[in-house]
């Protein structure tokens, strides 16, 4: 199967800690990365991830909070110093652009690269970005400023054509893409052979869904129903509730609601406040609700599959 | 003696790698704390160092480079976060104004603490903050756009009273005063006790000038003159002088030249190119010029001493 895998970078919250770098995320799809969130020290993080900067296209800021992106610039900034000539997209709402060009304007002057900017609305639930194999969504989010998460979504694969009955009824290579496309094949004879005996059916397309900083939102499960992967924020335990409202954040078990309205395959847990030494308690929490919890941590690789 | 002490936070050069941050110090003087660049991350590596964020009174920067400013932004925002309510002065040429208030306006709205901006000249040789035992004078540099460094002196203090004179002389509190800034003392005999003897002389002041990022001066030595301690970049060896002058920078044997002609007390270098795994490469070469060199490394703690 392609690979399809969750870097995390950063899952920490907006007060720094030793323990934490504030948000980002890779995302690898059959070779392809995305970055999602870009908070301070991202570019390191990057270094030791060992993954290949160079292949990063496109960057998705989910908020203008500085733990999602104050690693923008230094990274733009890098890039600029390694060579990078390949066009770096930036999704982010419409007010940082001209941040941005500023700051590209004052710190990275002749860069041999384009920046291309990319206005994203918080409050729709849209396709932002499309190539032929995956398409990424965002989720509107409710935070103290405008906020979206972004929903990866492999596309459907065609069926695997079965080469023993290919072989067997002797089907001409010509008829194949349409076998794949789901034809069924008369025979000489005049015998229908459904297109289900003539194929392995795909792989069910995959999606991993980003979802942070957010209230808990009793609706969103339906935006991310039957996600293979996804990430929910939870910054604070039940215990902090009322902190979770009042900074416009979600506790453990909101996250986990969301999974298990979602029916999500599996949850992952991140940007957790710094009053946690130990995130167990939030991991347990969670656990109660949706069984299929994990946690986040600097230098995790998730897997994306059922 | 009071404390004077430089804390490394940040040694590298502008390309990050997994062994070095980029440019950040404190300069810890009898209980204030200021810094002297900030680098991204550089908030992380305060944390490391485990001193009193609170105490900073004051940031220098060198020039709008980003790996000498991006963790600026970052710093002042966790600062508000902290409950910070203490003027934070902020050192740096003109043009970086606009865009720090740009980025507070946009990232760090509703700070409870007052940031200043003070523009400092490049070009000029000037004292830019004074207080009662210390000024900082800016040191104009040579590098591909506007920078300075800066000089840390410790004002003179008066000499220390001999308790055992006083008292033998029955000299009266009164005359103390007198005496510390350099009275003689007549006894009723007439008898003249020359000042000297009724006084240990005082400590040296002690300095610290901050070098980075230039090319070599042959005349930098007259600025820093007689200082207690230099830090002088040195990105690169010999072998790369031609690396230096073309991107503004010095060699160690260069740095060491300076430390050399301005017969100071310790010379320690940094600013390391990301092409050096080892940095004793550049120590050897400036021990060649300077013996008493050092290198500077995170979490150094380095003693202002004779």
């Amino acid at each position: 199967m392609e690979s399809f895998k969750v870097h995390i970078l950063g899952c920490g919250s907006a007060l720094p800690t030793l323990r934490h770098n504030p948000s980002s995320q890779l995302i690898e799809i059959r070779e392809k990365f995305f970055m999602v969130d870009c908070g301070e020290g991202t570019q390191i993080q990057l270094r030791r991830s060992r993954t290949h900067f160079s292949r990063i296209s496109a960057v998705f800021i989910s908020h203008l909070h500085g733990d999602h992106c104050f690693g923008l610039i230094g990274m733009i900034s890098t890039f600029g110093m390694l060579g990078r000539t390949a066009p770096l997209h930036i999704y982010a709402t419409a007010e940082f652009k001209p941040m941005l060009d500023a700051q590209m304007e004052m710190f990275c002057r002749g860069l041999e690269f384009e920046v291309i900017f990319h206005p994203v609305s918080t409050t729709l639930h849209q396709t932002v970005y499309e190539d032929k194999s995956l398409t990424v969504e965002t989720i509107p989010l409710d935070h103290r400023i405008a906020c979206c998460g972004y929903l990866f979504r492999e596309k459907g694969t065609l069926p695997h054509i079965r080469r023993d009955m290919i072989d067997f009824y002797h089907i001409p290579i010509s008829q194949i893409n349409n076998i794949k496309n789901g034809a069924d094949w008369t025979t000489n004879d005049g015998e229908v052979i459904v297109n289900s005996r003539l194929t392995y059916p795909a792989a069910a397309p995959r999606s991993y869904a980003y979802c942070s900083d957010t209230r808990y939102i009793p609706t969103l499960y339906k935006l991310v129903k039957g996600a293979t992967l996804l990430y929910h924020e939870a910054t604070y335990t039940t215990e902090y509730a009322r902190h979770a409202k009042q900074y416009y954040h979600s506790t453990a078990a909101q996250a986990a609601q969301v999974a298990h309205d979602a029916q999500v395959g599996r949850l992952v847990l991140g940007h957790y406040s710094a009053r946690f030494d130990d995130e167990t308690v939030l991991l347990n929490e969670a656990k109660a609700i949706f069984e299929n919890t994990i946690l986040s941590n600097e230098g995790l690789v998730i897997d994306v599959k059922e």
